[in-house]
């Protein structure tokens, strides 16, 4: 099926809730419409590396009494949802879409996903992953197009999303894994503020967060809300703060455009696209600042302009350890991709990641110097639609990106900003998510201006 | 053996390396007094968990060929060493003193282990943790009187040293692991600037460091450095930096006594041998300040009287999900003393881990605005000697400190402060340690400062 912004509809949670209330509709028949759209895509999309059914059928029959009873956990008791299979989950296996993982099964459940339960909310199935969180990719295909990528390493968790599977699925980033799956396949997705989302057992990275995929803001919003209500933030840190409910719409007053080291990257007809987005928003009042515009804004690109070699090489030192010992125990159970990448880390010293670290803190230090010029950034969720996917040529050397390019999210990570994906674009048939970024700690405020967003703009068709 | 520090000798391994390189003695020979010293000790003293002799002769003849070929790996090639036995190790068990990890074996490397055989040091056996690293006691006593505990949560460690097993052990802290028992048995230890040495898997909690106990400074600075030259430090952090080679001694100007919530539980015994302590000091022309003599020193101690309950709180949150998952997986694998912190654990809310927060981060403001006051803060390690630990009575409520009291220890913890525990007095027989206390990253001068002390300063013993 091919993507038009203008008509697309999103599957969503919180505008059902009054049919709960009434009675009109329950959790356990949403449920079932959800397995119904999984029975009917997942041959083709392939979203999920494991489901629990029946342990969905009896939480959904719980939450339907609960319901009927006034006695709901929270504003998401009852909302089906897919967990990123890195997390673990006491109900079904975590296998990381690695092999050395095959079956891997430790019965545990993730703070996160702890969380969700106690809000009520039903962990529907293991989304796929990409192997380990890299770039090695699962079998998921991007439900606009089964021939392209849905993106990584959330691939599951986006494809889900846009194949209105569940209306909320849970993904996590170090690069780009939530938030280039998200722009791919046309979804809302929030990436936090580091550390906003307690990631549980999976704290080995510096700059990977927990974030959420949803049809609309209010389900992205109203769902890590609750996981912070109840699980907070990584050790050390506060933790996502804000409304309970879904933030208003807020309209920007300014909004600074960043190029990034993508720019270089896109095509002409997303590039043209974005330019008609900016002429919508110009439109409604939106005073647009580009780089030339400002020194401060200059700085920042200057700064980030290294994004992807920063990022690289933080990530696969902090990988390292783990990677090294997981080859030790099976080395025939990794792909060459993740072998060749804990070759690069092991080719590493202290100093290197030192200096990788320092150039991360230094465009931190700039990133803020932005604070008072506008209300957020924005730019490109994803270099473009997503690329085609035909998989590895034996023989051939391996695609670098079977994914797609993570090149426009290195920033928002290795700054620690909060960043809401926005579907407002569609290029030859095909979803190109744009995002808004804010200072750390602004995830309420990215918000409420996505939805301002979404609320407001004209959507824009590039054929 | 009654500990008198005029007298008390430590096992040392810097002094021997002339030997190794003249063959005069050997990194097996080496091994072999440690493993009869072991023989003799362990009976009584129970300070391993595990032990790999088989494999640590492997490991000492492969040095022993190294050394005598020229081709030392570093300064600690040879060197047998302890590891907590909450650190994965390859070769051994890792059961963290809880029966539900009884014959839990990863064969993981955790990332320091993986540092000190890249050095070629000795991995001989996994030592006693009280139970996940919290209060309830494994079977180690301290060498200077069975009767007594070792202190915990690094036990063996800290028993082991005392008892000439090894040179070095690793020990970890998150309120008083490392600096208590190290200060009840007699040993040097480092407790490393929060981050300073890379805790690889054990990144749960966000105060806790891996650290060293050893039998002179030397021994322990080298030991630390040479993890954090392969391994570096927590993601995030630059980790330990200085000299490749144990500091000189550096005589401090002038040493802030700090009294903290622990002096109010000293003995009368302690506290006149920690006043001759001063005198010794003041008398080698270092001037002594007291909490009345600065109202900055007065502000510290005034945020820091509440340490204990502060760090309790973080820490039993940031356990909370671990705790829970492992007792839904076996409830009669955990003490009560665990199930209890459990708890108190899930009576909490993020609001109350917030506050916990912020009042470690305000101590820390505080701590920061002494650092042009003095060289270093200087306290007790533990609250006097050893107690006496003659396990819990059936049916009598469970004793609450069962390893002592980590009451001096709580503040470096929260501030992240270095701390290095200096053995230079005795009280009844047995040890009691100081610490000298900098400011972050001031790891290598805290190492000077705690070597002439070491050199310089007459023993104190109260009897």
């Amino acid at each position: 099926m091919s993507y038009d912004p203008r008509e697309f509809k999103q599957l969503t949670f919180h505008d059902v809730i009054p049919k709960f209330e009434d009675g009109l509709d329950t959790p356990r028949a949403y449920l079932e419409r959800c397995l119904e759209n999984i029975a009917k895509s997942e041959p083709v999309v392939q979203a999920f590396a494991a489901l629990n059914v029946e342990g969905a059928r009896d939480a959904a029959d719980a939450s339907t009494a609960r319901w009927k009873t006034g006695k709901a956990l929270s504003k998401i008791d009852g909302l089906p949802i897919g967990i990123k299979d890195l997390l673990e989950t006491k109900d079904m296996p975590t296998q990381m879409g690695c092999e050395a993982y095959a079956g891997n099964f430790p019965k545990r459940d993730n703070a996160a996903v702890w969380a969700l339960r106690d809000a009520g909310a039903i962990a529907l199935g293991k989304t796929v992953t990409a192997e380990l969180g890299g770039n090695h990719p699962g079998p998921t295909t991007n439900p606009f197009n089964p021939a392209c990528t849905p993106g990584g390493s959330s691939s599951g968790s986006a494809a889900a999303i846009a194949a209105h599977m569940v209306p909320a699925a849970i993904g996590s980033q170090v690069g780009g894994s939530i938030i280039r799956p998200a722009a791919y396949c046309g979804n809302v997705a929030l990436k936090p503020t580091q550390g906003g989302i307690n990631r549980g057992e999976r704290q080995a990275t510096s700059m990977s967060t927990h974030g959420v995929h949803a049809g609309c803001v209010e389900d992205m919003w109203q769902v890590a809300i609750e996981i912070s209500l109840r699980a907070g933030g990584d050790p050390g840190k506060a933790g996502l703060i804000g409304s309970l409910s879904p933030p208003a719409a807020q309209k920007p007053e300014r909004l600074i455009v960043i190029e990034t080291e993508g720019w270089a990257k896109l095509d002409e007809a997303s590039k043209s696209g974005f330019e008609m987005l900016l002429e919508n928003l110009q439109r409604e009042g939106v005073l647009v600042l580009r780089r030339k515009q400002h020194p401060a804004i200059e700085a920042l690109e200057n700064v980030i302009v290294t994004a992807t070699a920063i990022c690289a090489a933080i990530t696969r030192w902090e990988n390292r350890w783990g990677h090294r010992n997981l080859f030790e125990q099976n080395p025939g159970g990794m792909s060459e991709r993740v072998k060749s990448t804990l070759a690069l880390a092991e080719a590493m010293n202290p100093d290197d990641y030192r200096a990788a670290l320092l150039a991360r803190e230094t465009a931190q230090l700039f990133h803020c110097k932005l604070a008072s010029l506008a209300d957020a950034v924005i730019t490109f969720g994803c270099p473009g639609p997503a690329p085609l996917w035909p998989g590895d040529k034996p023989g051939q050397p391996l695609a670098a990106r079977p994914t797609g390019d993570a090149v426009f999210n290195y920033p928002s990570s290795m700054l620690f900003a909060p960043v809401v994906t926005v579907p407002l674009m569609s290029v030859g048939g095909m979803p190109v998510g744009i995002q808004v970024m804010g200072q750390q700690h602004q995830d309420e405020r990215m918000t409420a201006i996505a939805r301002w967003m979404l609320e407001t703009l004209d959507r824009v068709v590039v054929e």
